[in-house]
């Protein structure tokens, strides 16, 4: 059927069209099946939604991606045919009733998936199969290299070292320390991070309280080779894309699968070229894994970084609590300031950026075993950490300046003498958020005590800043519901 | 946030908005996540897309089921609110992760999905949980009561019948001759059929050969105060309208739950007050259901039956081939008409629908046990199942007229002598819609063999009906790359 175009960039990021509800009819198209649309000798395949007004019975309205993968112009004539299934969908439907998947079935699954082929409803299915079906390491291997052969890469020189921290801990901001103390020694550390989506700051929203973090493959390629490191959100540099699209999914219902996590960590690391890698797994009560889970995660890690040729190093580390006192993106940058200059930062974060930043050089082959702690101390010590960050930040077109939290705050004081139990990690991201993290980046909480501390009566336990009222009040109020944020014996 | 109303009928049939992508990030909300759009004291929940041009910062647009709950003006303000997710998404988590769903769960899932609070993402992780993970019976017992309770019902007075079949089967178009049967014998038979998805003809779309089959429910009521029957298309009437919506979710990856079919074909028989329930299960290689499955429905069937108090009969029949010669809406109309006026009909079919109206008649206490066949026959044999087939046409606003296929045709022939040995059902319904079925109502095939019979050299096996010759000749090559859709021996 030949149909006018209508140009209508709605549902960016998807080719999509929309005809009208009896032109579907008359093609037996229902919504969210697919139509090839063809222009001369170019044919894109787009998923079909219907309308009974906004558009004529001989139009088709075509999202922007349509648009410029036939080059069209408005009112322009194109062919419109129903289209296939892709072949995918069948080995989704193989997933689904609980059979191992070929590696070209997998390969299938996410080219279909980077090409937009299969519908975010196609997508789920398979996101929910993985979930309840589970995945073979054999499989979790073939995931992680279709998701890197579907993105792009970072080719870099020199010995390049990776490190992940598996989320959910609040504050436990070590990457701004450990990356200037590795890149200072020597090594090429190309981090990519993500922003806060259920925590109170990502390293990417925390190293923007200084500089920008929105950069394109060349250019992180000049600010390593200027500097050795960077700091940059890794969301749309095309990295293993296909992984993104699948937690975009994955937290419609809140679900984490152990071979998507798998393949998730390890496709980013091989896309940017890494030899060297330390996963740290911090497990706990409010943590994301308990220690069982920790340890049959570890074993997992292990395992495929063998099959990858990869150096790989699993740490399961202390997560009932959150490391270092400010939580929240400006919070945690003036606790992370503090320890770059030497400064009375917080002890726990201070150390774990130090026992990960000594992983990373001894895996590296930089010092012997036994003497990376020293040897990053040192770094840190002398300054060159301090300097080597500021180098960075500059040439992240951004610059070291003084930090402040919100304005609006309220202090939580402690109503008898007492002792600390226990912190919850998901509750205090909570708490933080309600408070305007991670949009309001001088929003958050700091907290003064950690489990063990002894409290005296009218003491402050922590503070809460806004960068208004109303987010003060809402966040005050969410305090007042969950008094177990911080527990007291 | 307070935004001005753009109005913009997109996504027909959910409520859906939306709004910049600088103005997402500022409320910190994420593609298919939810707002509340609240105007005065009235609140609705949308779910959340973005777009970079179209809209501008400060304005939402939303879909036509927004603007009607609440009687939005275009340019008018309203408050977005990022809302919370609804506690059903926590249920579909428990099933995905393998548990027993309790009553209250199910009922809550079965709610959000009527009141569109749940996304079509997330109604896959449900229906993708159910069909991983399985249903007991007695979850099975409470999807169909929350199916029920969620959707409009219909009361009416008389011995309420009712008549299922598990599709697949070419042909196999036993409604038309039944439905007439039961009401001349004084039965009451409010039957609604659906239109074909994946078949070359639903029962509406074949009985809209002759009459309309879309009414209202009181519309409905009057066909049946006059003619004790009806026979009209279920999509729309909103009974049991979840399971439309799931449906349409499962049709993407094509699968097809027991549990979900079971509470599919109870609830809509439940919503219209059938008490004598008859349930059709045709088995065979190349039907829906092999023999095991079929006798494990029927089981399933029967406890479900007795749990809500149904006078249910299951009946498990020869499946391996097409019933009926016409396959298409208006070549099985004819097969129905002639049998209907005691022409030469197709045998099978004639007797597969008096075998249909014994046990309806039986069951109901209409006539005794063993008596059914004759009466049924008689009903038949005396003119009285076609007077009430054309009153029950009439009432629905049609009239009898002579039917004849489409005007392009073509003749496959033996090319040697042989004899056939199996007509494959998935493939004679694919045919038959390469030939337009069923958006052309006079296309089709008509089949004049049946499994064991012989054929001479040069003699018609099938005929192939269009209603142009573009189609003839998709329909023709098909048959050509498909040669096993009749197998000889």
């Amino acid at each position: 059927m030949r149909l006018k175009v209508k140009i209508f960039p709605f549902l960016a990021g998807t080719p999509i069209c929309m005809i009208h509800k009896k032109t579907a009819e008359k093609m037996s198209i229902h919504v969210n099946e697919r139509v090839n649309i063809s222009k001369r000798n170019k044919t894109i395949i787009a998923v079909v939604d219907t309308a009974k007004s906004v558009i004529k019975k001989d139009e088709i309205a075509v999202s922007d991606e349509i648009v410029s993968a036939l080059s069209l112009k408005k009112s322009e004539l194109v062919e419109v045919r129903p289209s296939v299934n892709p072949i995918s969908i069948s080995y989704i439907k193989k997933k689904l009733d609980g059979y191992k998947l070929e590696n070209k079935e997998i390969k299938e699954i996410i080219k279909d998936i980077s090409t937009n082929e299969l519908t975010e409803i196609e997508i789920a299915f398979f996101v929910a199969a993985v979930h309840s079906s589970g995945m073979t390491l054999q499989e979790t291997k073939f995931l992680t290299k279709a998701m890197v052969e579907t993105g792009k890469k970072i080719k870099l020189n020199g010995k390049v070292i990776d490190k992940h921290s598996i989320g959910g801990i609040a504050g436990n901001r070590t990457t701004p320390i450990l990356v200037p103390i590795c890149a200072a020694a020597g090594l090429v550390m190309p981090k990519t991070s993500s922003r806060a989506i259920t925590s109170a700051a990502g390293t990417a929203d925390t190293i923007e309280t200084l500089a920008k973090v929105d950069f394109t493959i060349d250019e992180i390629k000049k600010i390593i080779r200027k500097t050795n490191a960077c700091f940059v959100w890794g969301g749309a540099l095309g990295l293993a894309p296909v992984d993104d699209k699948i937690i975009k999914i994955e937290k419609t219902v809140n679900i984490d699968s152990t071979s998507q996590l798998l393949a998730s960590i390890l496709s980013k690391k091989i896309s940017v070229g890494s030899k060297y890698i330390l996963i740290d797994i911090p497990y706990g009560p409010s943590a994301k894994v308990n220690k069982k889970q920790a340890i049959s995660l570890k074993e997992k890690f292990l395992t495929l970084g063998k099959i990858f040729g990869l150096h790989l190093k699993v740490i399961l580390t202390n997560g009932t609590e959150p490391i270092g006192n400010g939580i929240g993106p400006t919070l945690e940058m003036i606790d992370i300031l503090k320890i770059l200059r030497r400064e009375d930062g917080p002890v726990d974060l201070e150390e774990k950026s130090i026992e990960l930043a000594a992983i990373l050089l001894e895996l590296s082959g930089k010092v012997k075993k036994g003497k990376g702690k020293q040897y990053a101390a040192s770094i840190l010590d002398s300054g060159l950490a301090f300097k080597k960050f500021k180098e960075i930040i500059l040439a992240q077109k951004g610059h070291i300046i003084d930090l402040h939290p919100g304005d609006y705050f309220n202090n939580i004081l402690a109503t008898n003498k007492s002792r600390i139990k226990h912190i919850d990690n998901k509750l205090l991201n909570s708490l933080a958020r309600f408070a305007g993290c991670p949009e309001d980046k001088r929003a958050g909480v700091y907290i003064y005590k950690k489990a063990g501390s002894y409290v005296q009566k009218g003491e402050k336990i922590l503070t809460i800043y806004a960068e208004s009222g109303e987010k003060l009040n809402n966040a005050i109020k969410f305090y007042k519901d969950n008094p177990d944020i911080i527990e007291l014996y």
